[in-house]
């Protein structure tokens, strides 16, 4: 803006900016919101963002994020780890978790593979995948990754290497969701829902 | 979530909930995307967040938020010191400037007279109006608050204590919004448009 400028301002609005989904009005929204909040909470948050980004890091066994050397998932003793859900993200897990049903482990791919976007096999959590296989005691490994075209090619890609091994692999239901409108289905997902019908 | 907690992601997720407009699914987004980026890109942020909160205050004339002792507004020479355009966030005065138009200063409220929450004269920078125009410099008070109840309210309330003084009080015309639809525009606003026609 010519002649005006608050250099701090600006560059807090600058930082919100640059999150996913927040336009320049939004930033200076929030930026202005972070701006009358006491001084002890404007802390808090800027802590916050600088703690998540030290503590938090890879789970040694399933890739998904933890302030621990385990995720609380693997560290707990009473899951089934003859099953692993794969996962693109770990926002994934905690919709699992949210379900209260799925007592297995998971593993945190950190993406799909997508060649348009310069993502290969070697940039996701792969390799961890295959280390936490070789000892037999999995024996089955659920496809979660998202029913997009990426999704379904790293899933593809996966159900390869896995299936020599002796490895179960399965792929989450497609179908109409629960609650939602037949009428507001898209094709693809209702001739799904037909193909994967079950008897009544 | 039962038996799922990473505390230092959990309090960056709260810490991006508690902003205006976010809710808890955004939150999480922009809690991942934070940590996902590189980590002096996440340490600019958090600064971001204390430098303007340690280096902004309000102008000491129009109580516009600035990293100076006066505002860019109040600092400017060649602005217009005899007459004030009255607003109740420092936002609009942004928008304002954006016109290119306006070449008076400004008067940031920092809110509107708001009984129902509790916010009366004494909670705006009202004194700080009073003590400008006492010199005699100021001929016009454009009252440029929210149309609103509240900023209708507070407009009329500075009228009353400034038109005494001898000086010209004026208020933003209203009327339908350039670009707009007549379809959309509400009663009030048509009628108020009516109102204030004028000749072509």
């Amino acid at each position: 803006m010519a002649g005006y400028h608050v250099a701090p301002l600006e560059k807090l609005v600058e930082q919100f900016e640059q999150l996913p989904g927040i336009g320049n009005k939004t930033a200076q929204r929030l930026a202005y919101f972070v701006l009358n909040l006491p001084k002890e909470r404007a802390q808090a948050f800027a802590d916050a963002i600088l703690t998540a980004h030290e503590k938090i890091h890879y789970c040694k066994v399933c890739c998904n994020l933890t302030d621990g050397e385990l995720c609380p998932v693997c560290r707990d003793e009473s899951r089934d780890r003859s099953v692993i859900c794969v996962v693109e993200d770990p926002r994934d897990v905690f919709a699992f978790e949210r379900t209260h049903e799925f007592k297995a482990t998971y593993h945190v791919l950190h993406g799909a593979i997508s060649p348009l976007s310069g993502i290969g096999p070697d940039q996701l959590c792969i390799k961890e995948l295959l280390a936490r296989v070789q000892d037999g005691t999995v024996k089955e490994v659920i496809m979660a990754t998202n029913p997009t075209v990426e999704g379904e090619a790293t899933a593809m890609y996966l159900s390869r290497l896995l299936k020599p091994l002796g490895i179960k692999v399965t792929r989450l239901a497609y179908g109409i969701p629960v609650g939602g409108d037949l009428e507001y289905a898209d094709e693809v997902t209702l001739s799904r829902a037909i193909e994967g019908r079950s008897e009544m």
